[in-house]
């Protein structure tokens, strides 16, 4: 029987990271280098506490998102041996429905609406791993998880660290 | 630990059966009565086939559902000792998305976003327990399966069925 893969948006298909530096440098005037990210907490991620939350709130700021580099391709490739489902904590901000759901079928358009799940807390889902950045989700997943690298979990070592799409492929070719 | 519910929205706690006929009396001008229902396949609820679907494509119709007979009580009670989360096979009908939510917040405020998944396929929901009128859905569940009665499910018998709410909550007292 074919394994199946919860995947992320925010951070692992979408660059979260990219769109919330060019916001934060369009909205504040000030360039921050992702360099200077690593080890931040979430939190302070910029000088603004309620940065994020503000743009979270913005219409169009999670539809603009820029694709993670390599993800289309990485994801398809996924999907020849693996039942692959996007799975979005997206409840939070009810607005990012529909800009989440455009957003997938504009980059991801192969990917089928029976495939797709929009939740607020992870922890019920059931598949066999579960590809994330957020420590939050993969600490209460009862699969296999996978921890795709973002300056808020470099401090982290108790799941399995990917660093790009292009080895999430090749950790998957090898189990 | 506390057991968690997969509670279903339409036929579960949004009353479907009723928003059906209302809307089919209303623009085919047409009565049917609930009794001439039972037995019936989803596809042949009403003599146009494409009611249903016409229906669920249309701004408004998910969003003015009632709410099925006893259900709000009823989850209030639920979760005194389970953990409940909302799933609904949304994502066919990307409008659906921000009227359940919305029809949630209405009828259901006391449930978090955090309990919230609106998907596809259901087969990847990992909770101990799924509520749910379809048997494509509890047919691939991997917890315990009650089945929640339903014109379209009469002739099924390999789930736990229950005829109304009460009926859930003398199940779920006894387990």
């Amino acid at each position: 029987m074919r394994k199946s893969i919860a995947v992320d948006m925010d951070g692992v298909i979408a660059d979260e990271e990219t769109q919330l530096l060019t916001w934060y440098e369009k909205h504040y005037g000030v360039k921050i280098h992702p360099h200077e990210l690593i080890g931040r907490k979430e939190e302070d991620v910029v000088p603004e506490r309620d940065a994020y939350n503000k743009f979270s709130a913005t219409p169009g700021y999670f539809r603009t998102t820029p694709v993670m580099p390599g993800a289309i391709e990485a994801v398809k490739k996924l999907m020849e041996n693996y039942d692959v489902y996007i799975v979005s904590a997206a409840m939070q901000y009810p607005h990012s429905l529909p800009e989440k759901l455009g957003w997938l079928n504009e980059h991801f358009p192969f990917i089928s609406w029976r495939n797709i799940i929009f939740c607020g807390d992870k922890s019920i889902i059931g598949t066999d791993y579960m590809i994330d950045d957020h420590i939050k989700n993969l600490d209460f997943f009862k699969g296999k998880t996978i921890m795709f690298n973002a300056f808020h979990n470099v401090s982290f070592n108790h799941h399995q660290r990917v660093n790009n799409w292009d080895e999430v492929l090749g950790l998957m070719a090898g189990v």
